[in-house]
């Protein structure tokens, strides 16, 4: 088996013109960025305002163990099988944060036989949108810190600024800071701390905006601080909406590469999963399905977390139906759900998997709520058997959902040719989609909900600070926001240990914060980490290039 | 008279391509980054490693003054009068900061008819070097954090790690911070800070670099700590300097753009022209000299900091020979350093003029003693008169240098033809360039050379820190690098009062540090800031761009 980078080495990409013409792009729609990179302009989505929209295709999976699932690489491979059944399809990803690649972390750029190319670009600055978004988000840190320091006219409360400031780079010694120390024209000692630039607001405002100016809008209404009297101060009162924007001209277009099999990528957008609400951008998609029959894309973590945003948060808010989901799964992964770890995972069990297929059980049953037809894809491995197989497609077949195999990881897109042709016809069943809860409850309601029906809590528990806040927040006009729940990816509890799909459990919210201009109120149940720390060993001690250009250790 | 960014609008750009093969450059040596903008390939030095070296031309300007002086106009317009006369010429410049731009200053992409385009692309993010750049610093940061909280295997003494961390943000909060704080397993504390991108020693490290396998030399000898011992412990020690290679693959190649009469500019590397040598990169220089009869570069700051520092460290790391050096002055910023300020600079004033050449006049005999020819350029304002600019140039004939008016800003190339013959004529004359002070000398003897020859103090006062790190760093090997001064740029003195050509002082030198891996000591006289501020008003209030793309505030 060749590694990844010596597939992607053996790769003959086309020409990223070649690839803009495919799509119908007009030459002064996109702009090259590199010979295999481009950005392509918002004006694409006025030319083809009156064209109707193509499928569009959610792949989601079932909660993340160590044993991989292989969500981006289905999704990949679907993009590319739909082609080769004679279906125009683009994939739309998500940008990786890079500074999780020099830690232990591998790229996101899918994986064998199905990722998006060049690989070292997409997992290193790409097209700069990471560091676009960096920028803004500390130059409008440092207005804050400068407005408090020069007089301070809005009265904005040292001890209540909530923005902090972002870098991707995984670095815990900046998880707690006192900026402000020195002398008395190095500004005003506070205590704050830094998060990985994917956790910035300005992130998930990029990715939900529906175009330039709605991205200034929401822009500026992002509160990063409040007044002594506890009053919001906005973006817009610090009068810096049209310099965040312009720091943000290039990196809110959309960028397109191409896959191991030249089919369109489009990848844009990146925000966490828990704190924000995972999926990649809103234009990405828009683009995606004026462009091609079939837009195939993906949210972060399980489908308790990204899935459960996209559909309560993304979909509403951009006037989006879903037509499809795909839950990916792997044999693997079900057995760990199942009690069994490491080594072990590579023999044949029954047993194990017999127990952990309520994990999956639990997401079909969650995703049959939303209205939205749902396929199975299990992923293939080497070490899967064919009694392991039949098992899962039995008790997926007991629950009336599809489970197909792929093999797109070995294959390319041969290997997924009958998940797509699933997925077609998924997506003529007719479809009712509705979110899970209604705008019009209570932010209370709408965590319950969750809880409940997504997670299945027996009840939900708001600290005393979280019942403060939900108070706060409902008395300044945000009930009608979606709230986007920060909680541990591993278990459909607030408990990383618990897997499988676990009863008999409470949630509890420690803390809520308004965004306001990405729109949602993020809850936090249990420890939230927005800045990884770097192991013992980092990925960075063993990464080279050479004055060729060739390049080890980044995977 | 139109603003620039009404000069900027009615440009017709050519397509980079054309730029590019107007210089020679093939198809496979370049990179588009958007359609005004390339990046160029090391591989082109391979392939012209044979032609005959263009001529090497360096534009420098008297102490800067708020009266301003138009050395990057200047340099540009020369570039255009140059290809008027028929001689094939390519400026060379450095990249802006982005930071400042949302503070007080404007951009640095030249002004009136004599700028590089696209101006808000080159002021903002450009092809991401910047960026790039302030990644690398800040994973060697982090690295350097980790090792110390995982057992500190390498002894690092949490006091004495040198490096600090960047951000290309006018952010005074940044200056002085603790980090690490938190829980155990947020980090060790320790106190440190920011400075803006361009102080960084990788930024040095790229722009002294003359190819890839020398850039990763360098970085493999930045000093970020030392242990507990006193020992040095360097990045190729802490294992990361293949991983910082990596995030510069891109940051590396020149960045290819044109001026406003589509004259082809390289635009690469920024450093400060303080604690850093204040050149762009030595890779654009060569590139310039192979593509080009003419290449016309500049250095930072006035004469005494900028050039001193291209012909005393810049050329003989590179092997590089100037062939003329044009000197930028202007009747305002003379009268300025003769005493007179605001509005007053308006009218004739023959006797603050005649104060103030003395600035000039030691820039001028300093230059001398460089061996290198040198001539005037008078940036003309309309508020000139004819007897202010006679002055000036029977003033620098009794010098024996011609001096000439320059009218860029106002005419473009056409304003700088006079400037362009003399130039010409100026290669044509045989030098003998030599550094001011000998590689053999010690540190301190380089110092009090500079002192004496160039800032023409009457002696230098170290520190008994200052004493003590001579000496460390003289046992340590380092006594045959080149030295840094860092002094503010408003004064030949270590004084920003002292204006015109100050007699009768002292500097002192308040401390040293190794840039090991850019290859020169720094000396500290007075304070340096290398975090700016941003004022009480930012320019960043002022900043729009609709969903058109149409940019105001950005200059």
């Amino acid at each position: 088996m060749r590694t990844d980078a010596q597939i992607a080495r053996g790769t003959r990409l086309e020409p990223i013109s070649a690839i803009a013409q495919s799509l119908g792009i007009e030459a002064d729609e996109y702009e090259p960025y590199g010979r295999d990179k481009a950005k392509l302009s918002l004006g694409l989505l006025d030319r083809l305002s009156g064209r109707p929209d193509g499928r569009l295709v959610l792949v989601t999976a079932i909660n993340p163990t160590p044993a991989g699932e292989g969500k981006t690489t289905t999704n990949v491979g679907l993009s590319m099988a739909l082609n080769r059944i004679g279906r125009r399809a683009v994939t739309t990803l998500r940008e990786p944060s890079m500074g999780p690649c020099f830690g232990l972390k591998g790229g996101a750029a899918g994986g064998g036989r199905a990722q998006v190319l060049p690989m070292e670009d997409i997992n290193l600055h790409f097209t700069g949108d990471m560091h676009a978004i960096g920028a803004a988000h500390n130059l409008l840190a440092a207005i804050v810190d400068n407005s408090i320091h020069q007089g301070n006219p809005l009265d904005i409360d040292p001890q209540r600024v909530v923005l902090r400031r972002v870098v991707d780079v995984n670095d815990r010694a900046l998880r707690n800071v006192v900026v402000g120390l020195g002398r008395r024209v190095d500004g005003v000692p506070r205590q704050s701390g830094y998060d990985i630039t994917v956790a910035s607001e300005i992130m998930a405002v990029l990715c939900l905006a529906s175009g330039f100016d709605d991205l200034k809008a929401r822009l500026g209404r992002i509160i990063p601080a409040y007044t002594r009297d506890g009053e919001p101060v906005t973006v817009d009162r610090l009068g810096v909406t049209g310099a965040l924007a312009l720091l943000l001209k290039d990196a809110v277009k959309p960028n397109l590469v191409q896959t191991t099999e030249n089919t369109p990528a489009i990848i844009h957008g990146g925000p966490f999963a828990n704190i924000a609400h995972g999926c990649n951008s809103v234009l990405a998609l828009r683009m995606g399905l004026k462009l091609a029959d079939y837009t195939i894309t993906e949210a972060g973590f399980g489908a308790d977390l990204g899935a459960e945003k996209f559909l309560d948060i993304v979909c509403p808010s951009a006037g989006l139906v879903p037509d499809a989901i795909v839950l990916v799964a792997t044999v693997r992964a079900l057995e760990f759900n199942g009690g069994v770890q490491g080594a072990a995972l590579d023999a044949e069990d029954l047993g194990a998997l017999d127990a952990g297929m309520v994990n999956l059980e639990q997401h079909l049953d969650n995703l049959a709520k939303f209205g939205v037809p749902v396929v199975v894809a299990v992923n293939e491995f080497p070490t899967d058997t064919a009694a392991e197989l039949d098992l899962v497609r039995e008790r997926c077949a007991e629950l009336g959902v599809r489970a197909v195999g792929s093999t797109v990881f070995a294959d390319g897109g041969a290997g997924g040719v009958e998940l797509a042709r699933a997925v077609v016809e998924l997506c003529e069943q007719p479809g009712e989609f509705t979110p899970i809860y209604d705008a019009e409850s209570s932010l209370r309601g709408k965590i319950e909900t969750v809880a409940r029906e997504i997670y299945r809590a027996d009840g939900v528990t708001f600290s005393s600070m979280a019942q403060r806040q939900l108070e706060r927040l409902s008395a300044q006009g945000f009930d009608e926001l979606p709230v986007c729940l920060a909680k541990t990816q591993y278990s459909f509890s607030d408990d990383p240990g618990l897997l499988g799909a676990p009863r008999g459990f409470t949630i509890t919210v420690r803390e809520l914060s308004v965004r306001a201009g990405a729109g949602f109120v993020v809850g936090l149940t249990g420890d939230v980490l927005t800045m990884p720390g770097l192991p013992s060993r980092p990925a960075a001690l063993d990464m080279d290039i050479d004055a060729d250009g060739r390049i080890t250790g980044l995977s």
